[in-house]
């Protein structure tokens, strides 16, 4: 039996004064209706009767008539404290079956729910008014139209059908890639890019096909890949390896001698890293491939902000540097161009990329073929690598702007360092504070931030800060709001 | 070590007679590269020098040479059969590492392949001048334009941006989809629906969100769902229930008492059923609704056809009679509009989906935006539903056009029923041949057909034969030519 709390803004109805169903009774049938479908398990509590009253805006008296009701056909009971919980459904009363025990169901499952800050922030950038300081996406002003005039005659002139395609993807668009990413030195046939719904799924992929239980992936720290829970589903573990100011200090991954028998990984973000944005130097981009492939560790480059940088172009990707096909390459246009396209692709050896391409078609049967064809078109056009020129501009105008912001707001509470590209400034506050409780107290005030320790979970006084997202004027509003929160806790 | 075959098809090279370097020079460099990038693992075996030589259009002779430069620097051996077989690559000899060994990573991961004739159909199906008769989708040209000037003048009046949407997908599409699917007696409001790309990805939700290893789904026999391995790749295993002409006879399950304890499912599909095409009765649909609240067994009721009916309208689906929250409910467009969109939609009660949406959220950061903005202005247009009107015209001509050639080459080979609806005809053979080996002979002769044990692991008597594909011209002489086969095996 659950022993949770109902929380109000769980509650998704407001009582319709002017339907003829007197409001007590519109309450009645909701609650109902909630813990007939199982929203509300048994065993739940409600809200009081005063936050119910509050909530829906009636009297009272109006709620006690309803509290009164649901007892009656026990559904309900009081509780000792005074509180009200509920004790039945309406199937179990009104039929001979009650519905599945769905909360077994879905604590069933291998996937681990998401970490419980990145559910919160998940949900809440939906909501009205929320003003966004740590999210790593382009600014709805920052996303160029997607379906402009000359993308549109390009899909209509090459008379682009939408059925499925094959297991490595739209094979133009493998093209595509394979010409673009030659500017980085990466030179690999369409036969080794395996289009994928995004980077989150390449690692998705690469965790259900090519890593079992117990094995290793290292990661940076702070790192990520920290935030988010496909390896751990997978029963792998995460280990953290410190960074210095040039990147991943590898000599102190603690593999194992048998590595490769326990298929362990390391995952990198050596350019413009997230969260902290450092780009390795070319000495530590040597160093790291030749290490990793005198131990033979495959290597995971994910390489999502390489073309955001804003002052000197960075070294070449590690992939560039491997001659012997250690390193599986991630990219993505979710950074640079549009999210919502969900497109990216991984480089690697072609017996990988095919056992990759084969499970996602297990998976769900190739990304969207549209995405593709569009995507196709912004990089044939040209028009992708123009749109580039232009982003970075104004990603260069609001980093300054921001930096202004924190110099004159945060000199005293905080420090940083200035990112040569990418997102996000990695604030590290001078005060012990809790970072968990800045988000609780931040989130009253309409603010969401993404905390440190998201991405290092032993850290608490770092903040990723975005200045892809909000608007100017939210940057400001919000950055000057969390200033004084921090300078009052 | 590797003890496979490699394949002449596995070959994607053609020497090139203009260039400077010697043929055997350019053989040898090929067969370096393959062995290099770990394509050709140690220990396989090469095809014989009269089929490379074959296959290379060159002499026996520079074959020979080519082979004793690879022996010479220690690639391959002479094996005791006359063979050759790779026992050593390029790093190994020439510097101090070898690669990961990629081949024991990708045997790792939870995820089994794709069974063997499912690969061999998905990498077949995009080979030139291959008749594919066993397709389940939609002939191109039966795929409308999907952004023709109608949908992009509403996208562009709605100033798309794509970003990245919230767990549950684009809000507006799935008010779209809740108005829609009330046409079905369907009655849920927007919360309930989780936007999924594809339905197969809604089942790969499922399996890693509400199953435990061991625990048992339910399906048809013959069933869609064996030709997956999504289900048994989560360790849980599919039972088969047999059925009459009015569907799964559900009083064969053998469900064990603490069904709900062990998160069993049933997985359906009552509405033209793939592949067979069945419709079930109205009456059906209760007994088994009932059935299955008595018992407290979950259903997943996909209804990617319904649609697509030819004759009658099918009666409403299961989850119209679902009054407790027991029915998982599978949508798409993949069949009915595009499958390149790659959308589809699960309805079920909101603390179900609210958990696919999260895991959905870490497996891909959701569906393509662009696809679903798309497909929202196809519905919200009425060129859906326009749409489906003309399509189920050519799916009956070309049914009817099937069922004349089937009377013409197989009334003496063969039985079938004439389906009310969808793509498929489910085509039983007189004789008791091995449809594997029909399916071998028949890709000798480029077509492509689907087994039916993909569907039914016991059965090798069936072919799933699909009008909706090939064009007329092909689906005629590959018929006429399968007919042929089969009449000599």
């Amino acid at each position: 039996m659950s022993n949770s709390q109902i929380k109000l803004e769980e509650i998704n109805f407001v009582p319709d004064k002017n339907n003829n169903t007197p409001i007590y009774k519109q309450i009645v049938d909701y609650v109902n209706s909630k813990v007939a479908c199982c929203d509300w398990v048994i065993g739940s509590k409600l809200p009081s009767q005063r936050e119910l009253a509050a909530f829906f805006n009636v009297n009272r008296s109006t709620i006690v008539q309803a509290m009164d009701e649901l007892k009656a056909t026990g559904i309900i009971e009081g509780t000792a404290g005074g509180g009200t919980r509920i004790i039945n459904n309406t199937w179990s009363l009104l039929m001979s079956s009650a519905p599945p025990n769905w909360s077994n169901y879905i604590k069933s499952g291998s996937f681990k729910s998401n970490i419980e800050t990145i559910q919160t922030i998940n949900k809440q950038e939906f909501e009205e008014g929320i003003i966004r300081l740590g999210t790593g996406e382009l600014s709805p002003e920052l996303i160029p139209n997607i379906l402009n005039d000359e993308i549109i005659k390009g899909v209509q002139e090459n008379n682009v059908k939408l059925n499925y395609l094959g297991p490595l993807g739209l094979l133009e668009l493998r093209q595509a890639i394979s010409k673009y990413i030659k500017r980085f030195g990466i030179n690999v046939s369409p036969n080794s890019i395996l289009i994928v719904s995004g980077s989150l799924q390449a690692l998705q992929l690469i965790s259900v096909c090519m890593l079992r239980k117990g094995s290793t992936v290292f990661v940076e720290l702070p790192s990520y890949l920290n935030s988010l829970q496909v390896f751990q589903s997978a029963g792998v573990k995460l280990s953290g390896v410190p960074m210095d100011k040039n990147g991943i200090m590898y000599w102190n991954m603690k593999v194992d001698k048998h590595a490769s028998d326990n298929s362990s990984l390391l995952y990198t973000i050596p350019t413009i890293h997230n969260p902290t944005g450092m780009i390795m130097p070319n000495e530590r981009r040597v160093e790291l491939v030749n290490y990793c492939k005198s131990i033979r560790l495959p290597i995971i480059e994910d390489d999502a902000y390489r073309e955001l940088w804003l002052e000197d172009e960075p070294p070449a990707p590690l992939k560039s540097l491997d001659d012997n096909g250690s390193i599986l390459y991630l990219g993505t246009v979710s950074k640079t161009l549009a999210p919502g396209l969900r497109i990216g692709w991984i480089v690697g050896p072609e017996p990988v990329v095919e056992r990759l391409g084969d499970v996602k078609m297990q998976t769900d049967y190739g990304a969207s073929s549209l995405s593709q064809w569009i995507l196709y078109e912004w990089l044939e056009s040209g028009l992708y690598e123009r749109h580039l020129i232009g982003l970075k501009k104004h990603l260069l105008d609001r980093r300054n702007f921001v930096l202004d912001i924190l110099n004159k707001y945060f000199k005293d509470i905080a420090s940083w360092s200035v990112p040569k590209g990418g997102f996000y400034i990695w604030l590290r506050l001078n005060k012990k504070i809790s970072t968990e409780k800045l988000f609780t107290l931040a989130l009253i005030k309409k603010i969401l931030i993404n905390p440190g320790n998201i991405y290092d979970f032993s850290k608490n006084q770092y903040l990723r800060i975005s200045y892809s997202y909000a608007s100017l004027k939210d940057l400001e509003y919000g950055l000057k709001c969390l200033s004084e929160i921090i300078f009052d806790m």
